[in-house]
C-alpha cells in the first residue's frame, strides 16, 4: 500500500456487526436470516433508487421502509412495537471482535474516519455503543451531500474532511458495491471480504483483499 | 385516467415474458428459478450502481456481467458457449399472451412507445420476435442518455420523442421500482402487477393497478 496517509472505513458490515439485528428478528420468524437478507437487500436498493431519483430520505427512514417491505413480502406479521425494536438494534451495534484493536494500532499513525450511508444519529449511537469513538477523527455521513454510495459526491467527503488527496487515502469496506464505488472514485481500496463472497462483476477490483481488519496493521508491519 | 394522449410501456416483464430465459438456465441447474432470480437482481443492481457511478455500459454488457456473477455466487459451472446461449434468449423473447391484442386495440387511438433499459439491439430483436413492431411509434432506449431508470433523464426521453407533456402520458410497467420512478418523474402510471407483489415502500404509488395489460383498453371502454 504505497503512500497511505489516512484510513477511511465503511460502517455497517465492515466495523459494525449487524448480527444483533438478525437475532432481534428471531421473535417473529423461524428464518431470521431470510428476513435479514431481504431487509438488507431492500435497504441498499432503496438508497440506490432514492439517489437516482434525487429523492433523498435519511438512512433511518430508508431502513424502516425496507423492513416494512421485507415483512410484507415474506408475509410476516409484526407489531409496530416489534418493528421499533428491530430498528433499535441499529442503535446498539457491536464492532467485530478485531476492530477495536485494529483501530487502536492504526490511530496513532494515521487519521481514521468513518464514511457511511448511516444518518448522523445512527452513526453516533453505533460509535458510542461499540466504544470506537476514541480512535475516530471524523464520522462522515451521506446526510451532508444528501445522496448515497456509490455516488462519487459521497466519497468526496473524505478527502475534503481530511485535507488529503484521494489517492493517499485507503478506503476499507466489506461491501462489494462500496469497494467498487470507492475504487472508481480514486481511493486505494481494501476489501474486507469476511463472507468470502465473489466480487461483483463490474470490471473494477480492489487493491488489497483481507478476511479480517487486523490483517491491515500486520501488512503494514505494525 | 384523465386526458391520456399516449401510452409508453416498459419492456422486460411488462411486454416481454422473460420466462424463456429461465427455461434456458435449466440445462445447468436443477433450480433455474434461483439462478434467474439472482441474475435479474444483479442485472438491476448493476444498472443502478453504474448510473450512480456515472459509468454507463449498455444493458447487454450489464446483463452478461450479472449472469457471470450469478453463476459464480451460486457455484454453477457453465461454459462460455452456455453463457452465450442463455444471453441469446434475450434476443428472441415472446410477448405475454394479451400484449399483442392490447397494443392492437390501443394503437389506432394513441401513439404507443417502449421506454426501456434495453440496448437498441436487444429491443429491436425482442420487438421483431414478438411481432409488436407494427404497433409501436417509438422504441426508446436508455442508450441515448447513457444512464438507467429511475434516473429522470431516462423518463424524459418519452415526452421529448412524443412531443407531449409528461402529465398526458400513461406509463405502464410491471416493475415496482420503475412504477415509482415514473410516478416521481410526473407520468400517469399504471402498475401491471402480474405477480401480485407488494409495492415497494417509497411513499409513491401508481395511479392505477392492473393484473394484465388487457384491463387497460377495457377500463377505457375500448
Amino acid at each position: 500500500m504505497p503512500d497511505i496517509r489516512a484510513f477511511v472505513f465503511d460502517a455497517y458490515g465492515t466495523l459494525f456487526d449487524v448480527h444483533s439485528v438478525v437475532a432481534a428478528c428471531r421473535e417473529v420468524t423461524s428464518d431470521p436470516e431470510a428476513l435479514s437478507r431481504e431487509w438488507r437487500a431492500k435497504q441498499l436498493e432503496y438508497t440506490w433508487l432514492r439517489a437516482l431519483m434525487g429523492r433523498y430520505e435519511d438512512f433511518w427512514e430508508v431502513t424502516g421502509s425496507a423492513l416494512r417491505f421485507a415483512l410484507k413480502r415474506l408475509k410476516i406479521a409484526a407489531s409496530e412495537e416489534q418493528v421499533n425494536r428491530f430498528m433499535a438494534a441499529y442503535l446498539s451495534l457491536q464492532a467485530f471482535p478485531e476492530v477495536s484493536e485494529t483501530l487502536k494500532t492504526l490511530h496513532p499513525r494515521f487519521p481514521l474516519a468513518i464514511l457511511s450511508n448511516g444518518s448522523p444519529r445512527m452513526l453516533q449511537a453505533a460509535v458510542q455503543s461499540s466504544g470506537l469513538h476514541p480512535y475516530l477523527q471524523h464520522v462522515l455521513s451521506v446526510d451532508t451531500p444528501k445522496t448515497y454510495k456509490p455516488n462519487p459526491a459521497v466519497y468526496d467527503l473524505a478527502p475534503k474532511a481530511l485535507g488529503l488527496a484521494k489517492e493517499t487515502i485507503a478506503f476499507v469496506s466489506s461491501n462489494s458495491f462500496d469497494v467498487i464505488g470507492a475504487k472508481a472514485f480514486g481511493f486505494q481500496v481494501v476489501w474486507c471480504n469476511r463472507a468470502k463472497a465473489p466480487l461483483d462483476e463490474m470490471g473494477i477490483t480492489p487493491d488489497f483483499t483481507v478476511a479480517r481488519l487486523d490483517e491491515i496493521p500486520k501488512a503494514l508491519g505494525l
